[in-house]
């Protein structure tokens, strides 16, 4: 492989490292001086970064901006919210830079989320796990009777992506009926698929709905009072794309009056949500800390992606997971 | 159809005892004087019990041997203990008597419980529910780290009826490495099979050992101090089959010193637990009280199974979950 320069800014652990740089061959790996402490963190400006070809993590825009070599960013995390602008778009697409995420690093691991939530409300794991009630007593009638399975139910998922596809191999054995919202359909999606224009009769029927969009300039308080009034009456939200896309104020209007049975988020603005914030106080809210897509041995995998693409990258071949 | 005279014991609701009703042509319907409080508990004995061909629900044993009309049972749950012995499987055979039970109601809501614990585990829900971490913290990463996508883990099976069938659907797009144990494999499983004769390695390589085993002289505190030290260290145990097969105070110990990462129990003995048991006080031992198999609509559904069958009897067909 021809050498190149490669800045890397992710926090990785040794056996990571170790694997980054056994991984690049004859090129040049330049760290920065100060590490992020997430891959979802963006460094630090580092002179360093004019020299790179090839940035993997989280670069800064203006050091992009400023950079005459850079020609490929791989994005550390599935989200890329800093790039997925039309003048980003624009800029890199002028200049010739590709920009990929590492979105497969964490699918499974996220679309597994998804479904931990949506069996763990079937199953009512959160009242279950409380409750130390006799068989036979009306509390516990009442409780099985609450269990729904998930064969048969709706459920509408926003953001067609890398985790729903590998949550539509997940859920397939529940038989449930599916409907995806994409802004682009393509015809490969494999199951129903509905645009923006078809969201309110689709909303209307979804026993489940599940947010995997994007935080981008359209979907900013996307889950608005309106969208939320257009659910299904019992309806169960699900939030593992970005907190920045639900209005917190009208969900927690929702949830509060029954018109929404439960939500189930894995991200929140902030995050963490302040100790005082009222979504904490409510019994049929449900988060988790923003770790849906995480998984053991994580920054490996992330560097062992990012080295599939590098291979790719420098056999001239298109790239996985390329998002610009 | 021709008349037949039709014991049912069963609590129903209004919609599943008109169901009932109505299902059984001209036949004539038994009621008892006092309806047991659920599908699990045995009723009194009737006086009207010896008119019965057919009985529905939890026959006590003096009736059926005092009784010499009855030619067929369904039980109304997927255990069936009290006639799972020698003794009456040999009086059952003499007499030509055959034994049906429920656990198709009850399979699919079961799997998907099971399932539910999996992922609850793998994700680290109870954990996840529980923490107001910011992202980045050496907390967050260890949280991220420990889970586990199920993907290429390792299964076993104890116990291979109508919920492992369903689990094993459940299970395929994770691409598990699954084996179970069967008392009489016969070849038809879809998965590695092992006896009695091969649990012993089996235990030393499952990451998850699931219980689905039904309570009978042979399985009693089958998991006991032994069992439990054969398994994979860090290994989780699920019992969704019944508490009797298992040895609390030794599960206790083994949750206690680690050598399991966690337990998942919907059942256990006695249940609920006292409030003082100990297996209350680790944060490692999850406990639902026996909802597993618990669905909206339940006794409608347990009636349509009856008369799914009843049909097939009056037609003299074979019976479906067919036990003896």
């Amino acid at each position: 492989m021809a050498a190149h320069v490669i800045f890397s800014d992710p926090k990785l652990d040794t056996v990571a490292l170790d694997t980054l740089k056994n991984g690049i061959g004859g090129s040049r790996l330049i760290l920065p001086a100060k590490v992020a402490s997430s891959v979802l963190e963006v460094g630090e400006a580092d002179p360093a970064f004019g020299e790179a070809e090839i940035a993997f993590g989280q670069p800064l825009l203006e050091s992009i901006y400023a950079s005459e070599r850079l020609r490929w960013i791989q994005v550390s995390s599935a989200g890329f919210t800093r790039y997925d602008t039309p003048e980003f778009r624009e800029y890199a697409r002028k200049r010739g830079l590709v920009v990929t995420n590492s979105s497969s690093v964490y699918a499974e691991a996220c679309a597994e989320h998804v479904l931990a939530f949506m069996l763990a409300q079937s199953r009512k794991l959160p009242e279950s796990l409380a409750k130390r009630i006799p068989n036979g007593e009306p509390e516990w009638m009442q409780l099985r009777d609450s269990c729904r399975p998930l064969r048969g139910q709706n459920v509408l998922i926003l953001g067609f992506g890398g985790i729903a596809k590998q949550l539509l191999e997940m859920l397939a054995p529940f038989r449930m009926n599916i409907v995806a919202m994409r802004r682009h359909p393509r015809g490969d999606e494999g199951v129903k698929v509905v645009t923006s224009a078809g969201l309110e009769c689709a909303l209307a029927e979804a026993d489940h709905v599940i947010n995997i969009l994007p935080d981008n300039g359209e979907s900013a308080g996307f889950f608005d009072r309106k969208r939320f009034q257009q659910m299904k009456p019992g309806a169960v939200f699900y939030n593992i794309g970005r907190g920045t896309t639900v209005n917190q104020e009208e969900l927690f209007s929702a949830l509060k009056s029954g018109a929404l049975a439960a939500a189930w988020l894995d991200v929140t603005t902030p995050e963490p949500l302040p100790q005082n914030h009222a979504l904490w106080t409510l019994e049929n809210c449900h988060i988790t800390p923003h770790t849906a897509g995480g998984h053991r041995s994580e920054s490996l995998t992330l560097v062992k992606h990012f080295l599939s693409n590098y291979e790719r990258y420098s056999q001239g071949r298109e790239l996985e997971d390329r998002v610009i």
